[in-house]
């Protein structure tokens, strides 16, 4: 669907159709890449670490969730293009074998003061495991085209 | 060099040693995993899009600037373990050729109120290409030891 900015309203809540299943395999062969410390790359180093055991990257974290709101309903005329983030965090380890979901609640509408063919959806975004944990929480900003430059 | 939290101090900067230049394939790979969309997977269907022109996907940035970190000198002695960001932007998108690197600054170090063992330090982070130009910033909170803790 082609969404536009007046689409979009406060309170509409989208939630991922697909779960994300997140293997040990996963986490240490994207930290190798771009994350590269024991406690994501190494089950044994990583017990003794202030994670106690092995824990997905927050940046495996965001990119599971990206994934999973890609492929999901929320979507604008022109794909999701993140302006960035008011708040990022991640209150809790993502672990070998956890299930990822993602809700994402439409919080601001707003046009654009400057550029009437583009507006801006603030939207909170929550990352949720298997026990309805939250692994992951911002507040995105995006990009939105208006029927006006369509 | 295994830092605490009284080794951190408002103003200090650091600066990664390496840089990383980013090539198409990278681009695309890391998008078909977390992020297939248009822009960031095909170099014809991105030229009709919102950013002209392949652009790294924001993730992708993101997970590079974190290995240029990982690499550099700026660690604290449990590594880099990052509570959050206040605040996350991509202004500038990240395209086939640059290169990157990064500059973090101190802007706040803290004792945690209700744990003796660990603190937060906050940094202002910063992503420039080969312009000077940022193409990610972000105010950073880590968690890093103290030495009652240690």
């Amino acid at each position: 669907m082609s969404r536009y900015l007046d689409d979009f309203a406060v309170g509409q809540v989208y939630r991922s159709s697909d779960r994300k299943r997140v293997t040990p395999d996963e986490i240490k062969q994207f930290a190798r890449e771009f994350d590269p410390q024991p406690f994501h790359t190494d089950e044994a180093a990583a017990r003794g670490t202030f994670f106690g055991g092995l824990a997905a990257s927050g940046w495996h974290t965001a990119a599971m969730t990206m994934r999973l709101l890609v492929d999901s309903e929320f979507k604008a005329a022109n794909g999701l293009v993140g302006a960035g983030f008011d708040e990022l965090r991640w209150p809790h380890p993502v672990r070998p074998g956890d299930e990822l979901r993602v809700e994402t609640e439409v919080i601001e509408v707003r046009a654009s003061k400057s550029r009437p063919e583009i507006g801006f959806v603030k939207f909170r975004m929550r990352t949720l495991n298997q026990d309805d944990v939250e692994v992951q929480v911002g507040i995105c900003n995006l990009v939105v085209p208006t029927r006006v430059g369509a």
